[in-house]
């Protein structure tokens, strides 16, 4: 697809149609060159920063019959790529759709603008006893639109599942400037083609989202948390399994190597927590509901569970400070890493018994490429994220071998029945790989439905596909 | 789109290739000219029977390739029409794919196939103490294949979700003969779009499911079930939001108007509920969990929340058999109606507190018309079978002016927030509606969608798009 690069009429257009919302000083096109993936960047050649669906369906309209490149951006979290303007051209940031619309008690419904803060909305419905469950580790600054393009997850997806089981229709406007709803606000739909899930986890490739409409349930009124070290980072994993053999469904269960502990210790200058040399990795456990009577039973549970596998005394937290602090380190995890090495993050799923040869896979390769790599994650849901660390590594090494070591390591996490990515999406910097997820037959069907929306290849290009 | 009709050799080509399995004697095509939508039914050419994925795409290559429509069926319970081989040609029936493949117990996932009657993957699932919680009406004779062909729900929707929400990975042959797997037997995915929900409800147009992988959940072991009759049918209606108010999931929230249980006792030939003249409707509610103590707990504010609204006395069912027979009334409701006159059913949903306003506009519209309805369904989710009787409707009010009285109430539907159809489809029988719901442009996608997957429209003609 060839694409228009921007001229002075483009940016007149745009200056006249957003006034002082269009930026195009070096400095704001800089600030929106980057998400938090890596250390990529590309320079847009304007920002807008539309806050109607009206305008987002001018300059789309403009921008589709011009050929212009539109990459949507939300807070510039994410860890794929997928905010990044690799074609330069228009920087779309949705940072003024920042309305909660309409929270209805009535239907355990909210109407939202994408936006809008995840924690925000989060702490909005919480005030009416209601709950919003998915939080990714960056829920305190990530917009609820941009844990739509990505299908998010975050801790709580083990018990509530991921974003996609919570969004019930959705107001997006087409690369050709029509604006649509995608479905009804409605609990089950059997109506045509489910236009909704096809956007969600569409990584800002289809079409922008401008309302957001989604399911909310009561809010739980208790949890207890547990962390436990184990010397052993496979029989952690093992331990992940059987804890859910076991009947119960913690709304919490997340794995942590030991470097990944003490890195966040560090980073956050705060090393209340004694990790001893032999811990070789930790479990973070969290149970919740309405009883707590219940939730102390489900610990005697877990407990009897654990006492099948080598671990050190369990911690449990005795207050809401200290609960906070044990989950603030393990949402610091991904940002101490990167404080700590360039470094390539791999968001690898498979089936969760799978777990532990999952991790002697990357062990095993890492020894083979040379690599070290901190592993952390969402372990209830098979979800490991594989800090790959570049340490002493060449650039060459890094460059040019590790592509190889990650096609390795995609290959065994296929073959265990997972996929590349279970939460961060796909975006630029792990397109390289979905030939070993999908066949050419299934890619084709993409590009298709692609083509179906986009026609001239404007929304977001140069993500999802490698060609 | 053009259709070829069955000649000689493509008869001679189908039973060499499938030998004893394809079948053009006119009692089995008549067998498999119809589904349970209304008095419905058109002859197919053949009907063939594979048992390989492998099968499936040499019938639908050859087809593909001499624009043969093909209609996938599984055990044409569907009540929209899907099933219906509306343009003769292939009838293909997955009755052979019959088997579950592999119930994962560490990994709590079943692999099974479509043709597997969904009450039978649900007891053998349940024998490893796991739970496939969509359970549609007709449980006991429908298809898993079926139900995720409609993604179907059923009274455990409330509280568990749909079928979507248990579907993992989907092994799928294309219209041209390929065979693809949608995604991954992962919790999360964020890898490219999901194929996977895009094919869950696309009513056999896209393309033939031939292996299935999906979620389970530890099965509750514990379950109250209560019948609660109400002199007026909208405070039914009006009982169900305020339930959900006090912050209660029952695991079933169903509502009957008084005719739907006469006419199910009378079906059954069941008199022992005692149905006076003055119970305008009922709601059945269930819960389930892991602990009895809790549910009476929860059965005790149910009961304080129904104080606020005029109720007869409450039956609590106090043996297994009373549970399962208020069940079986329950479940053969739709029978019942059907048996007893000439019917069009509408499933009709909307966010649940509309549930008064719905049935106020299904009556208003009646009186307006002159016909009568006879309304239940799963009031938990704000889905109302609506069936309008013929009762003394002449042929010309019942073809021609009835569609109008059903496109009014379908706008008054969408307007509410709602949309055509909650668990049906919309096959045969809706797809002239579909304009209410969805805007030109939305309907264009979908167009678009079928044609990426089937270039030469064989797969199911003449469903869910009216043109």
């Amino acid at each position: 697809m060839k694409h228009h690069k921007l001229d002075s009429s483009d940016i007149f257009f745009f200056k006249d149609l957003l006034k002082d919302a269009a930026f195009d000083d070096i400095e704001n096109r800089t600030n929106y060159s980057h998400d938090h993936t890596e250390d990529l960047s590309v320079i847009p050649g304007i920002v807008l920063k539309p806050k109607s669906s009206k305008e987002v369906a001018s300059i789309l309209q403009y921008c589709n019959e011009k050929s212009i490149p539109v990459t949507p951006m939300g807070a510039r979290t994410g860890l794929s790529g997928g905010a990044i303007p690799t074609f330069e051209g228009v920087a779309l940031s949705m940072e003024k759709f920042d309305q909660i619309l309409k929270i209805d008690e009535n239907n355990h419904q909210v109407t939202v603008e994408p936006g809008v803060i995840t924690q925000v909305l989060q702490e909005a419905v919480r005030e009416k006893g209601l709950f919003y469950p998915p939080d990714p580790a960056s829920k305190g600054s990530c917009f609820i639109g941009g844990n739509i393009a990505e299908n998010s997850g975050g801790p709580k997806a083990v018990k509530y599942g991921v974003t996609n089981e919570y969004v019930l229709n959705l107001e997006v406007v087409l690369p050709n400037g029509e604006i649509i709803w995608t479905g009804a606000n409605v609990l089950k739909n059997a109506t045509g083609y489910s236009l909704t899930q096809l956007l969600i986890g569409s990584e800002g490739t289809l079409g922008v989202v401008t309302k957001i409409v989604l399911k909310l349930i009561p809010h739980p009124t208790h949890d207890l948390l547990m962390l436990v070290p184990f010397y052993s980072a496979s029989e952690a994993c093992e331990a992940v399994a059987a804890i859910f053999k076991h009947g119960i469904i913690p709304s919490g269960l997340e794995f942590m190597e030991q470097d990944a502990l003490l890195w966040t210790q560090e980073f956050l200058g705060d090393f209340s927590l004694n990790v001893a040399e032999n811990h070789a990795a930790h479990l973070l456990i969290e149970v919740d509901g309405f009883d707590l009577e219940k939730l102390m039973e489900d610990c005697a549970k877990i407990t009897e569970v654990l006492e099948g596998f080598q671990t050190d005394e369990v911690l449990f937290a005795e207050s809401q400070a200290q609960k906070d602090a044990l989950w603030k380190l393990r949402r610091s995890v991904g940002e101490a890493v990167k404080a700590n090495s360039v470094y390539k993050e791999e968001d690898t799923v498979v089936p969760r018994y799978e777990l532990p040869k999952l991790l002697h896979h990357v062990k095993r390769i890492g020894a083979e490429y040379g690599f070290k790599s901190v592993c952390y994650g969402h372990a209830g849901d098979g979800n490991l994220h594989i800090n790959i660390i570049k340490g002493d590594l060449s650039d060459q090494q890094w460059n040019e071998e590790l592509p190889a070591a990650i096609r390795e390591l995609f290959t065994e996490v296929v073959a265990l029945g997972g996929t590349l990515s279970g939460e961060h999406g796909i975006g630029l910097v792990q397109k390289q790989y979905m030939d070993i997820a999908f066949s050419e037959a299934s890619l084709n069907l993409m590009r298709g439905i692609k083509k179906v929306f986009d026609p001239n290849g404007i929304m977001n290009p140069g993500k999802i596909f490698n060609s």
